[in-house]
């Protein structure tokens, strides 16, 4: 049996293999690494390397996927993915997706020689971010066999999906071969949470039971542009004061709704002088809660509360649904372990909803998927601030393997 | 004694004369005509046809105001000056500043040989709209006298006031000699409304008894931006949410407050982005009122606002005075007559408040100031679509007339 290192020893190894990681960037002087560009050659070199020290069998698929593989003694094993995505937002931080592929080398680390009842993948996905393409998941949705259709997309220089697989040097004809075919046990994904949650609450980690389905729409209130001097007030149609109307609204329904969040990020006075009544406002809603039937009835009312401060001004109110996504619940059994792993290492179980989507999205419509969240201190993330504490590393670690542990125990008894 | 012209036949004229001014243009199919550009000359020459016909004396003065002068026979007369702006923004309405200058001509002509006690001046001023040098009034300015401080201002091509005089034909050493230094009885503008208000009243006309003061604000507030979706509501500091709630509160200060406008017409939620909690908001803040002390009170109770929904938030709050201009009350006295005036011909009297600024704006610091607005359809103006009801201008010319021949009633006693 070999010597399994010290916990702070593969803290610190973890860490130091993210700023290694950070190093393989588009642009000196910033983290931005987007989907197959040549500095993914570089970051896929460190990894193997790391794992050919575990003694690890690697490759990388025909999406750019980079894959290690743990055999498991046992001929009928099934297969456990530990995954996160190697690709960054441009000036990223070095922990968003990046840390949950190298904690799955340091969990194989941490592991040793124990001999498990499944083979495990550590999977370090090719593309998350959406960055290139408009479109994310294309790293993981190969993984699940429905990344065909996207292989026409285009970049912002023309290249498509298809074309920037050769130019990588890997052959677009294998991507079939990407997908997993094996009898899949189930999904792990660690990710650093990049909200203020777990920090608010005083926790390192969190288990997440569902990724947050949601909705985002373009919405506009027309009214009547006229001089803001010679308007008196009961002779307005002001499109902006009704749009903040609006935006007070949608603030108190999520107050009042437990998990939901509503935004109005963008919002686009016209003409826009100081000196001139806005006529028309366009702005969007972005609307997130982990049940969908909570979100639908969320977005009923507000678009109902459009309708209604519309016709209380005089403006006429517009509304188009730009992007939709089902809420992802989580495997609730894998979830219930993780919950069980992390009281065996004296953490507070209580799962957390993510509002952001994740790798575990994707897969989770077709494999068992769980995740478990490290604490972001400032809630920080797609930021170069972005950091993460090394105590809560140790405890993801801990918890980690304590997670796989219980995993084998079921699975060998299954 | 000649024979007067019938009011119809006045009306025709003074529209058509608006009309054959709006084909002297820097932009064919609009009507664009700034300070001291070429077309000018054109518009100059026309009013000069129609002034010889009434066998007036025209000129033009140092910075492009254009003169008629109808002689008193009286060696001891006063001056009372007729005036307006021939100065138009981009792709202009017709009516603008044009519509006072023609109806001058036209009440001179409805007055026929009538004698009076005053010389009246009818001047059309180059500079009204603040186009070219971004500062309005130099032309009204020059005819009191306090041009000259203007005369470094730069175009967008870099030309100064002082070039452009020179360009246009005239000398800027004789700018002294623009200023009226005569004794000046009055000074009567005749204006579109370019507001609602006399629409919405039913009324052709109206005397205005002050042009609103008024005060523009650049405000932000600042919080955090962050995650749309991993940022539950009780830990957001949104910009965007407090933005609106000031929006709000500056149209309840205004609806509350008889005679005050305040509008936010210009609003910047940073980044921006649909998915990203706003950070900062940029906005602005137009408030306007007839009376100084009204305003400043409104202003320092929304200022106060400001600070308390930022502390109420976790935001902080700046603003910043962009510009300021105090109230001009008219002239009392020739206010009053206008409104016999108007009785006298079947209107209803009351007075009402300019919220835009006018050359009477100008001048009314110096000389006794009146004006009469015309309804303006639809409250529209700046606009191509801008336009005029003939029986408003026949009510015009019947209610100036009748203020003409009472003011000469009153000077020939005085």
């Amino acid at each position: 049996m070999t010597v399994l290192p010290a916990w702070t020893e593969l803290v610190r190894r973890t860490l130091d293999c993210c700023a290694d990681l950070a190093a393989c960037t588009e642009k000196p002087g910033e983290i931005t690494r987007t989907f197959l560009c040549a500095p993914m050659h570089d970051a896929h070199a460190r990894l193997d390397a790391w794992a050919a020290s575990l003694g690890l069998e690697t490759h990388v698929d025909a999406v750019g996927n980079w894959h290690a593989l743990r055999r498991s003694p046992n001929p009928e094993a099934r297969n456990l993915v530990i995954g996160s995505h190697l690709d960054s937002v441009p000036n990223a931080g070095p922990y968003d997706g990046v840390l949950g592929v190298v904690l799955g080398l340091s969990l194989l680390e941490a592991l040793g020689d124990t001999p498990l009842p499944y083979h495990l993948h550590v999977v370090g996905f090719s593309e998350e971010e959406g960055v290139r393409f408009g479109v994310p998941f294309i790293g993981s949705r190969a993984l699940i066999g429905t990344a065909d259709e996207l292989l026409n997309l285009t970049d912002a220089g023309g290249v498509t999906v298809a074309q920037a697989i050769r130019e990588y040097g890997l052959d677009v004809r294998e991507l079939e071969g990407a997908r997993l075919r094996d009898d899949v046990l189930g999904y792990f994904e660690l990710h650093i949470e990049q909200g203020p949650v777990l920090e608010a609450e005083g926790r390192s980690l969190g288990a997440v039971n569902a990724i947050a389905g949601q909705a985002r729409f373009n919405l506009t209130l027309t009214g009547k542009a006229n001089h803001a001097g010679t308007t008196p007030m009961h002779l307005r149609r002001d499109a902006l004061t009704g749009a903040s109307a609006f935006v007070l609204a949608a603030e108190e329904v999520a107050r009042n709704t437990p998990g939901l969040v509503a935004t109005v990020g963008s919002l686009r006075p016209l003409p826009g002088a100081s000196n001139v009544i806005p006529g028309e406002v366009q702005f969007t809603l972005d609307i997130r809660h982990a049940r969908d039937e909570v979100r639908h009835r969320a977005q009923e009312e507000l678009l109902a509360e459009g309708e209604r401060i519309a016709r209380e001004r005089g403006l006429t109110f517009t509304h188009e649904l730009r992007m939709e996504e089902p809420a992802t619940p989580m495997d609730p059994s894998l979830t219930a372990l993780l919950g069980e792993a992390l009281s065996a290492e004296g953490h507070v179980p209580t799962p957390m909803v993510s509002g952001a989507g994740h790798d575990a999205m994707a897969v989770g419509h077709v494999w068992p998927a769980t995740m478990l969240f490290l604490r972001s201190p400032g809630g920080l993330s797609h930021h170069p601030d972005e950091t993460v504490l090394p105590e809560d590393v140790e405890a993801a670690l801990r918890v980690g393997t304590q997670f796989l542990r219980m995993l084998a125990e079921r699975e060998g008894v299954r």
